[in-house]
Order: C-alpha cells, then structure tokens, then sequence
C-alpha cells in the first residue's frame, strides 16, 4: 500500500516524464543479523530469563515470605513518585517505536515477508511486542543481583543487534532512503539507556548502596520532605496584593513563565506522568520525521525533474508563464521551492508549538496535581467532583499514557495541514506578489475597499473616543453614565455600521477559535469546549479522570503518614513486617491496626497526626473508612453555598478525624 | 457584480448547451410609484416631520422645563426594562432589513441607476437609512397627540408605498424572481406594525389612558414586584436536596427544558435584549432566503436541462454510468435532486438550530441577569470582576445588538456549508450505496478491517469489565483499587492497542470540537474557547461587557430604590419635580439628597431602606460614591479565599449602609 503511494508520489503531475529523473533505486538490503532469526533467537532467550526470573523469584519468596511471582508480574509501580523511572519510560520508549514501525511497514512483524494481510500481523504485532520487551522490565523487579546480569545481557543484545543492523543497511527503501535509520534512532537511545542502566544497578547492588526499592516508596524521605514543605508556612506576599493589577509587560512576563516549566524541589512527578512526556516526546520526533520524509524528497525529485517540456505541458492549460522556455523552467523551479520551504516551515512550527505546549502542560499538571492534594477541587475541575476510584476512572488511567502519545499524533498532522495551508496562501497572496510587485490581487482588493475600511476605522474610533471623553464621567472614585440621551442616540444611529463591524468581529471570532484548537488539539489538560460542556471533550474528560485516580492513590501526604506509621510499628513488631510493600502498608494501617498492640500514648500520638493530616487535606477523607459522602447538589448553587460547604466539608473532616481519635 | 454571478450560477458547469434551456426572462420592473421620487418626497416629509416635532418640543419645553429638543435626540431609552418595547424593535427590524437590502442589490440607494462605484453609495447608505427612519421613533418620544398624528401618517406612507411597490411590481431579475418580495416580508410586517401602533397610541392618548413615558419606567409597578418577588423567601425544596444525583431520563428532561423559554412573571428583558433577540430573527429569515433563493433555483433550472448530451460530456471524463442515454439522463437528474435535498436539509437544519440557540441564548441571558442582580459575579463569568460603567465595557454595549445579527448571519452560513457537505457524504456514500445496493466502498473498507475493530472493542470492553470487576473493591462504603499487581501488568500490555484507540478518540475529539463551535456560532453568550482564555473570544468578550453596563445602569433593585425615593420626596416637594426624568432622578437620589430638607424620621427611614438594599445586593455598592473598590487579587487565590472576600464585601456593603445612615 505504501509502496504504491510511494511510486505514486514519485511522478507527481507537473512532471510528465519520469524516464529523464534519476531515481535512486535503492535495492532491498538483507542484514547479516537476520530479522527473523534474530526474532526467534531473542524470543526464546527472553523466555528462558523470564523462566530463570521465576525461579529464583520463587526461592526469593519462599525466604522473605514476600514479593516472587506476583511481584514479577508487575515490574512497574505506576503510582509510585520516587522510584527510579528510567527503566519504565526507556522500554515504553521502545514499545512506541516498534508500534509506530508495526504501522509504517509494509512487513509488521518478521516473520512474515510476502504478506498477504498485513492487518492480522499488525493485531499480532500489537501484543507480540509488549510480551517480548517484557522481561527488559521484569529483570529489575526482584533487586538481585542475577536480575540484573540478566537485564544487562538482555538490553546489550537488543542493543547490539539493532545498531549492527542499521550499520549494515543505513538506507532501505521504505519512504525514504534514510527514514528507518533516523526512525530507530529513539529505539536506539532508549535501548542504549538500559544497557547502561541494568549494569549500573548491579554495581550499585554489589556496593551494597542500593535501597531495597520494595520499601523505598514508603521510607522515602520524598513525603516527608512534602509534608514538611507543605506545612511550611509561605511568607505573606505583601508587595505583589497592594497592586492591583500588573502592568502589561509584566503580564507578558507572567504568559511567557507559565509555558516554562523549572523543577521545584520538594514536587515530583508521578511515573505515568514522566512516561506520558517522555511517550509524547518519541511520538512528536516520529511523526515529524514521517512528515518529512514522505513529503519533502518527493517535492525535491521534481523540482530536479523541471524541463523545458514543462511550457508546453502549461501551454495546453493556457498558462503562459513566460515567451521563454528557461525563463518559464526558472519560475516553476522557484515557485517549486517556495512550495518546499513552506511545508518545512509549517512543519517546524508545529514541532515548536507542540513542544511549547509539552512544557505548558507539564506546567499545569503540576499546578493541578498541588492543587488537588489541596483539595482544591473546584478550581481544577471547575465543579465538584468527589475523588476516588471508579470504573470509567480506572479506564481512563489505564490508557491515559497512550492516549496522550495519539493525540500528539493526529493534532501534529492536522497543524501540518493548516499551517501549510496557511502559509501558503500568505507566500503566494502577499509575499512574492510585494517582493515581484506583480499579482498584487489582494491588495488591490483591498486598497479598492479603503473607503469602506475607513469608515470601519472611523466608526469604531468614534465609538471609543465618545465612550472615553463623552458618556462616562468620573465622580467621586466611581465611574458613571453621562450624555445618556447623546449615547442612545449614537447606538442607533451606529447600529448599521456595528452589524458590518459585526461580521469582521464574527469571521475573526472563527479563525481564532479554529486556530487556538488546532494549536492546543494534542493537549489532553485542557479542554477545547466551552467550560459548561466540558466534559463532552473525550480527551479532557481522560484527563480529569486520569488525575481522580493518581491523586486518590498516590497522594504524598498520605504515604508520608503511611510511611511514619509503619515506621513507629516496625520499632515493636518483628522485623519482618517491615518489609511489606506499600499496598499491604496501607491496608495494615487502616484495616488492621486493631490486631497489633501498641502502648495507648503512642495511639493518641497517632490519631493526632491523623486528625491533623486530614484537616489540612480534605481530599483525603473520602477514602476514609465509613465516610460518608456529602451531598453534591449543594455545591452547584452559587459560590456562597460553595463557601458554606467548604467549610461543612472542613469540619466533617474535623469530625471524622475527632471521632477516629476517640475511638 | 451579482448579476455577472447570477449569470455564471444559471449555465452550470454540468450543462454545455445553454440555449436549450428555457430561462424564464424577468423584464426590469418599474413600479407606479418610482423609488426615486418616492425617497426625495419621504425624505423631504421626514424633515418636516422633524421640524414640526421640534418647534412642538420647544413649546412643551416651555411649558413643563423638561423633556424637549434632548428628549427628542434620544427617543429611545435603551436602559429600559418598563418602556413598550414595540416602536423601537419595529424601527431596528426594518432598518435591518434596509441594511440587508443595500449590500445585496446592485443598486444600493435609489437615487443613482448606473452606479459606477457602488461601494460609496453603500457607505452613504448605511446612515442614510437610520436618518430616514429616525422621524418613527421621535414621533413616540414627545408622549403628544400631534406627535401621533405624524407618526401614524408617516408609518402609513411607508408602508403603503412599500407595499404598492410589492404588488406592482412582484417579480424582480434580482436573484430569484420573487426573493425581492419575500426578502421585504419582515420589513411590512415591522411597518404594519408601527402603522398599527401609533394610532392604538392616538387612540390611548385621547382616552387618557396612557401613562406618561418618562417617569413611567421609575413609577412602574415592575421594579417593585421584582424586589418584593426577591425578597420573598423561597420555599426549601426538601424533595431535590435529598437525591444525590438525577437519574437519566430526568437529566435529558432538564437538558431539553433549559432550551426552552417559559416567560417569567417577575422578570423583563432590557430592551436592548428584545431588539437583539428580533433582529437576530430577522437576520436568520434573511440570511435563509437567501442561500434558498440564490442555490435552488439554479440547480432546479440544471437538472431541468439535462439531456442525452449530458452522457457525451461524462464519457468525455471517462465517466460511463450506463450504456443506455436515457438511463444516463435519469441517473443524473436523480443525483442532482439528492443534492438539492441536501442543500434544503442542511439550510433547514441549520436554521432550527439556530432558532434552538435562540431560544436557549434568552434562558441564558435571564439567568445571567438575574444571577448578576444578586451579585452572583463569579458564577457568570468565571472569575471575579468589578461590574461598573468602562471604555471597552460601553463600546461592546452599544455594539452588542449589531454583533448579534452579524454572527447569526456568518453562523448560519458556516453552518450551512458544513451540513451540507456531511449531508454530502452521508448521501452519496451511505444512504444511496445502501438503497442501490451498488458502490458500498465505505462498507467494504470497514468490513475488510473487522480485525481491527474487534480487536478495538474486546480491548475497550477488557478494560472496562476488568475495571469493574477485578480492579476495584468496596469495602465500608468506599471504593478503592484492588489487585493492583494485574492492573500494572494490564496496563502494561494494553499500551499499543490504547495508542489506537487514542487515534479514534483524536478523531472523535475533532469531530465533537468542531461540530460543537459550528453549532454555537451564531451565540454571543457563551464562549467557544476553553475556560481560561474565554476573554479571547470577540464575540463572548463583547457580551461579558454588555452584561457590566446593563447590570450596572438597569439593576432593578437600585430603579425600585429611586422610584420609591422619588415617590416620597414628590409628596413632599413641589409637582413639578416630580415628572423629573430617570437619570435626573438617580441624579437626585445620588447627590442632591441634601439640598431638600425632608424630615429626620424620614431620612432615617430612607437610610435604613438603603441599608437593607445595599446588603441584599452586594453588586450596587460599587456604583456608590466613595466607594474603594476591593483588592481584586484575593480574589485569585482559590475558593476559600472567594468566600471570604465575599464575607468582607458583605461587610463592607454593610458599613458602607451603616455609614450612609449615619449621616
């Protein structure tokens, strides 16, 4: 199917014969490492370690009474913020591009080389490639030392053989001479991470300094230092509320800072957020570079292809550029290379805009994120919602990741399109008309309409100039109507002139609608419909689940108080309940802690410090035992209910921390 | 300019031989009574008119020192809940229709027939028509017997000579042959009405009956069933509070009851609302007739063309669609009228949306008002803002009625465009493959990807019934994550197939955005943009405004506080003051209070009813004097702290009240 657009592409129109260009053929090239013998070779490896893995898991298990096989078969822990998250977001890496390979190549998996019909591979391919790049993962799961030989030997071979491959064949025929190698080059990166990751954490195993990451979560000084910062209190910014409204540069100063994202020490991000940048980031490079190579060799191919038959060809259209043939092969040639600077233009501001708004976002997650461990819920949803765990919640966490890379796919292209399209109209309407000061058609549209733009000009400086200096009047620190008869007078009169007014303001109301949603289509934090449908955005409805879920299970002050309490308990208990994992962690403290004995002060201690964590978190209630949810209606009436609730809502969580502390 | 594109639509590109097609010829029509000399002897009437009204104000000036030659300038209070609205929207109906009427016709104004520059007499028409009809509405201002008499005669020549015009002459070239009659239906109905109006005012005028206009709006009983309605305590409605969220059925009941207007009993629109709401309907008849009248026809007098040649043309594109020439002519006259239903379909559809929107926009605006009159600020537009008299905020008040007519006519268009084309598609590849059984390409790509989908649905319905079933546990009254290990693993191995789905939900999510901003484009109240950047939006940006003034000048609280302060200082002072028109009688309230000794109990009583006023409607104390407005960047900084802005602009209202009794 490709192959066919390809040759389509080739011979594009105005050159009507393709036996004068010199196509670089460039002949299928079979690599010394075979596709498909290296295919059948790593799988079986693969299932071999995965076999070794699950021995030894099960011996680990039987020692520690923890972790084994379960633990295996979740080697990432998505609702983590302070695990090490390389290992995770390089083989998510890897897994786009080899989807993204799936779908570019005529041949989707190797096995297969004549295929009849690709789309069956392309569904096998689909959950071929997570199985085999599974144990890259599951290799780092059980903190041992033969996890990680394993894992370094492992990545070293997918490494090493990916990179021999493109050494033996840089240019294949697929696209264009060089796409598979720039295509893999992400692949190569991200493979290369992990042949270097793996190794250093075996050393770091050896030198005995790694943490046991089973509990590091939860012992992480991370939270505390959270708490801690949170409970900090913000000095009072005195200097900035005594403006009252800043200045326009600073405004724009403030614009630009928020599309900047910088770090902030005690903020992490949580693991499915890093992979989701990291995924959007591959999938920006891929599809740009699809976009150029599909587009940009073709357009270069016959611009070189131009020749003097191409007068005649415009002749039998009557379009008689120039009497001379040269001349007429000059300008096609020119308006040829316009065409290519356009579309490598409209393509490099989409990247740039997309990036951009890969940084905003990052911004506003973060901003979203605080503002929910805040329990700030009305501001991030723009109504109440309650935040804890539910069905269509939990889908829209399962596929937020890949959602985000689909929508950078498909809003890139769309941007292409209409930045293109866009560009060249204003290089073939305005600029080369001024730079040859022929064809000005535009403007001499537009300079035979100047009466009418002047009475536009006039009608609305009137308006402004009357408004300012004639109808409103300054008495006393507030401002008034005056002239009232003289204004109602000028309304009427104008009513005319504004309805012309009116059409100019509607057609810039569509471009700037139509453009802000372009610009912002591959952003899933923001929804592009109006705030009171919301939720009818699919993209920005996965979002605001996205967040329900990893605010309600991973909320930083609530695993430093899990962490705290498990760390008081583990000083009396055996040792050996230290080590559970955080889950269990969780559990223990909130359903079990009847069952061990603790001395009464260190109890009342403890209510105390849940007393006073849920009355700064009021988010948190809601996953509390027995909690019982406030009635929702109340807050859609109104800000004043809004506030009266808030407080209710504050002093249930006081409630129901006093009553915990009694019990 | 017109006709030269009528004459391209009558010979489309389908039919080559013109001449066999009998074009219905329509003589230039010269009605009895020439426009020309019609609008030489109006004009001079009007001015007569207008002198006569005006020496008549003078005398009334004389006699009651009020009113008179200002009064006359500005005969129509657009500030104005009481005033019958009647006279008023008639005038701005026809006016527009007189707009319509200049830009669509060749001959723009009827002085000039060979018009070289049409453009300039365009300008000059668009005030000349609001100059003309200005006479109507000063008729009404004086509240004068004379003033009737001339208004009836002058409403009676318009529209008898417009409708002589119509039946002499009711086929016009222009367009369509009756589309000049239909186009000035709204313009006799609004004449008819003014011509039906003044004398019913006559009439009124010599019974007594009718109330004298300017001191009408304060004195009327309007503002004070408002207040007494508002001050009413609501019955709690026990029933609603205790659901916690509304079932289905119920939710679409609401949804399809908010877009429809029920007429309130204690709540008017501004007049300015009434004109818009008119005027946006004349606007969408015009803006109707004309893709009607412009499109049908022509592809009517087509297809009536068509003939055995037609198979010729089409074999000379390749395009074979039978052997046989009938069966050729038949298959084509067959597809034309499907693109005519279309066409007509889509124009239909586009104008009950528009309607819909309409009828939704007058909800929306009633509940903006109304939610404003309480000071509800935030809850409108989102954030919080001072509402009080500015520049930008009184040029979008005096534009927004244009605005209104201006974007249903580019909505309605747009819309028309875009329905059509899906209408288009729906046809040509859904309905007639399906009904002839021929052509199912769209079927047969869909059914050759059945892998896909189904591999897109078991991915979708695995995701969600794992969610449900396996993933969340209720323990206690509240839902939480289960089995978090498999969850990992799952979301793991559904990464690649979630990049699909996320490609059709992209796709889904342009889809939805677009259809969404095409429907709403013609409504001024709401914004297109998302929540953060709606002041970016022309058209919402103009309304926010419009809303400041009108609440600011038009609360109907503040009208019932002066018409009653006016009441009882009329007792008291001489009669003269009393017909003291509104602004001067806000004037007087506002400033002048000290100047008239009215008795300490009073006074007292008077300051109190201010107190008490002042409290309940927070959104009147900044049209107080001396009122220091409120650090607006509190404001800013989250819900809590709204609410408790909103106590201290409480209190402040309060101990503004209690300062001003206190004087």
């Amino acid at each position: 199917m490709d192959k066919d657009a390809l040759v389509d592409y080739e011979y594009p129109d105005l050159d009507p014969l393709p036996s004068k260009i010199e196509v670089e053929i460039i002949p299928p090239c079979d690599p010394t490492a075979d596709d498909r013998l290296y295919h059948i070779c790593i799988t079986a490896i693969s299932l071999v370690v995965m076999l070794i893995l699950a021995i030894l898991a099960r011996r680990t298990k039987v020692g520690d009474r923890q972790k084994g096989l379960p633990g295996l078969l979740s080697p990432v822990n998505f609702l983590d913020h302070t695990q090490h998250k390389g290992l995770a977001v390089a083989v998510f890496g890897v897994l786009l591009c080899k989807l993204w390979g799936l779908i570019i190549s005529p041949d989707p998996l190797p096995f297969t080389t004549g295929t009849v019909n690709k789309q069956h591979w392309v569904i096998l391919g689909v959950f071929y490639y997570p199985a085999l790049y599974y144990p890259l993962l599951a290799c780092g799961t059980l903190h041992n030392k033969v996890g990680y030989v394993l894992g370094s030997l492992l990545s070293w071979t997918h490494f090493g053989v990916l990179v021999w491959q493109k050494i033996d064949c840089p240019k294949t025929p697929l696209i264009y001479k060089h796409y598979s190698l720039f295509s893999s080059l992400p692949q190569i990166a991200c493979l290369a991470f992990l042949s270097f990751q793996y190794p250093l954490l075996l050393f770091k195993g050896l030198k005995g300094t790694e943490k046991n990451n089973a509990t590091e979560d939860l012992s992480s000084s991370y939270y505390k230092d959270y708490v801690k910062k949170m409970l900090k209190k913000k000095p009072a910014k005195i200097s900035t509320s005594s403006k009252e409204t800043p200045k326009l540069p600073q405004r724009i100063i403030d614009a630009v800072k928020s599309y900047i994202y910088t770090p902030e020490e005690a903020f992490r991000f949580p693991l499915k957020l890093a992979i989701s940048g990291v995924v959007s980031f591959i999938a920006l490079y891929q599809v740009g570079l699809l976009l150029i190579s599909t587009v940009v060799p073709v357009l270069q191919t016959a611009r070189a292809g131009v020749d003097g038959d191409i007068a005649n060809v415009l002749a039998g259209f009557r379009i008689v550029l120039s009497p001379d043939k040269n001349e007429v092969v000059r300008i096609v040639v020119y308006y040829m290379w316009c065409v290519e600077v356009c579309y490598i233009s409209a393509m490099t501001l989409s990247t740039l805009v997309n990036l951009a708004m890969l940084m905003r976002s990052m911004v506003l997650h973060r901003s979203n994120l605080k503002g929910l461990y805040r329990g700030d819920i009305y501001n991030v949803y723009n109504c109440q919602r309650s935040i804890r765990a539910s069905r269509p919640a939990l889908v829209c966490w399962m596929g937020y990741t890949s959602f985000t890379a689909a929508h950078i796919f498909i809003g890139m292209i769309v941007q292409t399109m209409v930045f293109f399209l866009c560009l060249l109209i204003a290089v073939f309407l305005i600029i080369i008309p001024v730079l040859h000061r022929q064809n000005l058609i535009l403007f001499k549209i537009m300079w035979s309409m100047w009466p009418f733009w002047l009475m536009i000009l006039l009608a609305v400086l009137i308006q402004h100039i009357a408004g300012r200096f004639c109808f409103i009047k300054k008495t006393a620190g507030t401002r008034d109507l005056d002239n009232r008869g003289n204004l109602f007078l000028l309304t009427y009169l104008l009513f005319p002139v504004n309805v012309l007014i009116g059409v100019l303001l509607a057609l810039w109301r569509m471009v700037i609608t139509a453009l802000f949603n372009i610009v912002h289509m591959g952003r899933l934090d923001i929804s592009l419909l109006n705030r009171n449908v919301e939720a009818f955005d699919p993209a920005y409805r996965c979002y605001a689940h996205y967040l329900k879920i990893e605010v309600s299970q991973s909320h930083p002050v609530m695993k430093a108080f899990c962490g705290m309490l498990l760390q008081s308990m583990s000083k009396e208990s055996n040792a050996a309940q230290r080590s559970r994992d955080l889950e269990e962690g969780i559990q223990l403290v909130l359903q079990e802690k009847k069952l061990y004995k603790v001395s009464s002060a260190k109890r009342a201690c403890r209510h105390w410090q849940l007393l006073y964590t849920l009355v700064n978190n009021p988010s948190l209630v809601g996953t509390r035992k027995h909690f019982q949810r406030p009635t929702t209606e109340s807050f859609l009436n109104g800000s004043l209910n809004r506030s009266v609730e808030k407080g209710s809502k504050k002093e249930a969580a006081t409630k129901e921390a006093e009553a915990a502390a009694n019990n």
